[in-house]
């Protein structure tokens, strides 16, 4: 195949029209036209082999992840997912498989969420990668952003934690089956989570490297600290109770899933906001005044022990 | 360096705050406020060492083409540069001299155009690569497209053309002089030509793969062929005249120049404005109802060869 071919093969499975979509792949640019008035959000994120996926990966669980890690980000901000540009690497030969199943599972997703692919470039490299940069719509309302955090937030946070790191685990140990990996393959952004906390939540961030590192981060942009109840961590089904049940909750990342702050006297608003969205949203904790991360064993608990704010770095 | 050091020093090089970025780098996504009623247009383009650039490259290069290969882009369309998302591939251990040439390359391209950082990404790869959405602002106005060519449009070239692959073939011959190989490392986008084009050219595209296949793909999207003349080629100083020269000229690829149709009426306007910008631009052709490319010695020629649509595959 050459690369004309590539784009041609991918291109088919993608509308060629959608609203907003003035021009679509195939200029020198897309062009797009956001609703009038609109703020727009933006985002940009890569999925690359041998350092975010590998054997036990197909080229639509690749499809779908590229594109699924930034819709995560627009879930984030509260924002409506629109168009999505995707720049993909091949190594040569370009095999048909791969550019069908990429595009498959990336057009599967994009269409559940009213994603339209407006642009892209092929190119050749060292190994599959997908960078993928989605834009989304705020309306004339204001982001989700991670600052908002206030000391007597409550902290909840959507689905269940450590899923996809045990999906890592069974992964690399190999022969795991299918639907055992399939939170680390194949995780779903959290986009009518994310609407449904505009205007209520007072910050919002997705969980991509782990509930402590990612707590960590909003905690000091916030400036304040927070304290985790460990008997409300919604920790996945199958992960042995503790202790690496909860390591694998609090650090184990790629979740995926939204941390959402609060003010207690909205919670139940929120709760049920999201529950319609079908949804499951927990409170797992409280933003502090003081500074630093601790783990109360419930939310009644007097005492609450130091943790450290560990997660994933790329170097 | 951690992951969060490295962005660190990365975002200093770049300014925090600029008209229409309401959120820069830091959370989840960018948010952007384009100007009112504007259509926007978007493309994303990657350099990857070992495949777009090689030794003879600083860091400092890298930062500057990977954004002027997306500007250019934009310049194609007629839009006005406004944002870009960098997502960053380093090589582990992350060098805090290449974290520091990328930046400031990309900074000081992006502060010439206007163009603010919004967002960006870094994560480790097999070798330093940059993959860069860069977003344009068209105002109420019409994107320039490939395929607006009418047969007896005249083509017209900005620049001069074979320079960069020059470059390409010096580097790779080793000890080039830094003057020597400019053009391969550092094309300057035409986004002042493309402004001045927009609302008289009646097609335009950004030569990155060679004129005779780039052209090619104008002539195919707009339905018609072209023919060349090879005396009004601005073949680049320094190319041997011929063969070496026009191949270079007509198939090197990356010259970054803009390739544009407009009527023959119109062609004086158009060389007076992007004469204006100080832009050097040639007639170099008539598009033909006739499908194909051709090659006539001069203008008046009563003969013309076919040429073959051969430049750049990836695959």
């Amino acid at each position: 195949m050459t690369e004309g071919q590539a784009i041609a093969r991918f291109l088919r499975r993608f509308p060629e029209r959608g609203a907003g979509l003035v021009v679509g792949p195939g200029d020198d640019c897309a062009v797009l036209a956001p609703r009038a008035g609109t703020v727009l959000c933006a985002t940009t994120d890569c999925v690359r082999e041998g350092v975010h996926f590998g054997p036990g990966f197909s080229p639509e669980d690749v499809g779908h992840k590229a594109l699924a890690v930034n819709l995560s980000d627009l879930a984030a901000m509260g924002a409506q997912p629109r168009f999505f540009l995707a720049a993909v690497e091949l190594r040569p030969p370009a095999r048909a498989g791969v550019v069908d199943g990429l595009a498959r599972g990336m057009a599967a997703l994009a269409k559940r969420h009213g994603c339209l692919l407006a642009g892209g470039n092929f190119s050749r490299g060292p190994g599959l990668a997908v960078t993928i940069t989605a834009l989304g719509e705020l309306g004339e309302g204001t982001a989700l952003l991670r600052s908002g955090l206030s000391p007597g937030d409550l902290l909840a946070v959507t689905g269940r934690l450590g899923a996809a790191a045990l999906g890592l685990a069974r992964l690399r140990a190999g022969h795991a089956p299918r639907s055992a990996t399939l939170a680390q393959r194949r995780p779903e952004p959290r986009v009518a989570a994310g609407l449904a906390a505009r205007g209520i939540a007072t910050a919002a961030m997705d969980l991509s490297d782990g509930l402590l590192l990612d707590l960590g981060r909003m905690a000091r942009a916030s400036g304040c600290g927070a304290t985790l109840w460990r008997d409300a961590l919604p920790i996945a089904r199958g992960l042995p109770a503790r202790p690496d049940g909860l390591t694998l909750a609090l650090s184990g990342g790629e979740d995926y899933e939204l941390l959402l702050g609060v003010r207690a006297r909205d919670w139940p608003r929120l709760q049920r906001r999201i529950a319609a969205t079908g949804t499951d949203v927990a409170a797992i904790g409280v933003a502090t005044a003081r500074r630093g991360l601790r783990l109360a064993a419930h939310r009644d608990a007097v005492t609450a022990r130091p943790l450290p704010a560990t997660g994933f770095s790329h170097f």
